[in-house]
């Protein structure tokens, strides 16, 4: 039966549900509605950063946009934490496809306010100050402070363009202190990134400092796996699962007085 | 119950399956193989095709190498017809990510040698008839022949390097018309090759050839596309799904006389 | 025969060739050594802009140690520029790929001294200066210069974080700006980028403003395509091939008088 597949997609997606006349649609309602996207242990806001960063790193404007709206039109999250994510995004998936987002989000908002009939509000220029500390060096001491904050390591040295002008600098030095997305928001995001970029290293280090904080549970991160499966495949699903598992099972050994 | 998914499981991988503890390991066994891999519609050979595309795309030596091990030791894929999936992958995701998949086969040929108590075949050089004619002219005509007769259109004028030295030498004029996979085979691994590169004329061509040729039928195309999306993902998979029932849809209308 | 491949191989890789014994490997010397790095029309420098555009992208570890050692070993780049190369790749492609990009870039230098029996030189802290101005103001100013440098269309305007705290701030603002790599030098590497990143604007702004510049000529264009097809697959290929050829035929009409 895909009667709950339905309502849970339309709650979802905002939209009517397709009917399901191929494998595809069927396998649509009843595993990625019914069985994934209805379950616990995760809000529908916690489940959308998850599944935006996996549409708009797959390039596929329609879910993209179907996404968005349903972002938007839910209220689970607000024009500014979009326009959020998406320089997050951009971050970690790169700016080409992060500029498809933004168009899309541009066009959502625009198709939310001809259906509401309200007047979109026009989009002035941003604050110089929301561009954080111009003095380098208080910029690259505080992004090593949340490079510490964030990762739960040492901060690299400053010695190539690519830790002191990008990672220092700017992705932590600015766009992981940036307001409109919590620290925690941010993992949520940048997880399912890392996953799809399939490099093991910073996979394995955002895994880890996720849990390691308490930022994010073993069973939310269960459940981010399993969102991210869904929609960026078991393929790459499989290893996210792998690193969760075997980090959670170090980090309780390292918490369990008497074990080695 | 997940009874049916681990047998599935073990048919299909040629090893047991994971104990289902976490919200992943439950939906590989109870989407994946229940409802997906156990369906009627297609060979598991042809599954096998369609899903070692997406693992070797995916970047996940851990499934590559369980996919090539489960195609060798079921019988379904001889090596020869692995290596030849190997450069058919190659041409269509690029040499790196087909280097990665070359190193897979080797080591999953040598743990099965090993796990039979076999002396593995050494490999001897290939003839050099295998690779095609020489002579340049009679070359780029047989690859015209032979793009006409997979996409079913013009081939393309000799203008660029990428259509000349690529395209018509290279892909058609020589990798489509090699031996130990079939002209159909090749589909199976083409057609997932351009769902996960999002390139939609590719993708847009290689569907709507595939089903006006006859080479494979709607329902067929289908099951493709639900096995692609559990690999590669929902987001992807939506794609190839919408092309292909607008491609199915005119097909059918050019077919029925008297419709528009 | 592949001896002028097996050539190429050695001249372009710096290492011995492959024996060919497998499908993939003949075909390795025979189209991609013999027939695409062996070919006029740009340098191997060039070339190795695209290549290691693909191969950090593709997430292989061993080509990709492989490409960053011949680069170095050559010398047709050296350790700054490679650098350099990182942090414009990270830009384009997301920081968790560029990480592993740092780490191979590391390790092949280490591999490199080591085989030349010579002291790495140590690496020190990166100027403060090389960080670009310090002023908001002033930046966002220069960013919008270099965006219509670059792009040769009107900059975004500042109104949503992507364009001002990313685009403008940090992609325009400094990284187009830096010194060791030229602008033309990036496009090698833009290009393909936005050609794997599979998204249809940013493909279609940077190729046409590469070749409306003069800063790459079509047949320069056609060299980047085909390279690009070899390493990242004709599926994406096809494409990049595509929005180049329109965007030429486009260009030429313009220049030539009396015609629409």
């Amino acid at each position: 039966m895909a009667l709950r597949g339905a309502q849970s997609y339309s709650d979802v997606m905002m939209t009517e549900p397709p009917s399901s006349s191929s494998p595809f649609e069927s396998a649509t309602l009843e595993f990625l509605f019914e069985q994934v996207w209805a379950r616990p242990g995760l809000s529908r806001r916690q489940r959308r950063l998850v599944t935006l960063s996996c549409v708009c790193a797959a390039d596929t404007t329609g879910p993209m946009d179907a996404h968005m709206y349903a972002a938007l039109a839910s209220g689970d999250l607000d024009p500014e934490e979009l326009q959020e994510f998406i320089l997050h995004f951009a971050v970690y998936c790169g700016w080409p496809k992060a500029s498809v987002a933004q168009t899309s989000l541009l066009t959502q908002l625009h198709r939310l306010s001809e259906e509401r009939g309200e007047e979109m509000a026009p989009w002035s220029d941003l604050p110089l100050a929301s561009l954080g500390p111009a003095d380098h060096e208080e910029r690259l001491r505080k992004g090593e402070e949340c490079f510490v904050e964030v990762n739960l390591t040492p901060a690299p040295p400053l010695t190539t363009p690519y830790f002191q002008a990008g990672i220092l600098n700017f992705v932590f030095g600015h766009v992981w202190q940036r307001p409109n997305l919590s620290r925690i928001d941010r993992r949520y995001v940048t997880i399912p990134c890392v996953g799809l970029s399939d490099a093991a290293m910073p996979i394995q280090s955002h895994v880890v400092s996720a849990l390691r904080s308490g930022d994010i549970s073993i069973s939310e991160m269960n459940e981010i796996v399993l969102q991210f499966s869904a929609y960026y495949g078991f393929a790459k699903g499989e290893v996210l699962n792998r690193v969760a598992t075997d980090a959670w099972a170090e980090i309780t050994a390292e918490r369990t007085p008497g074990t080695a």
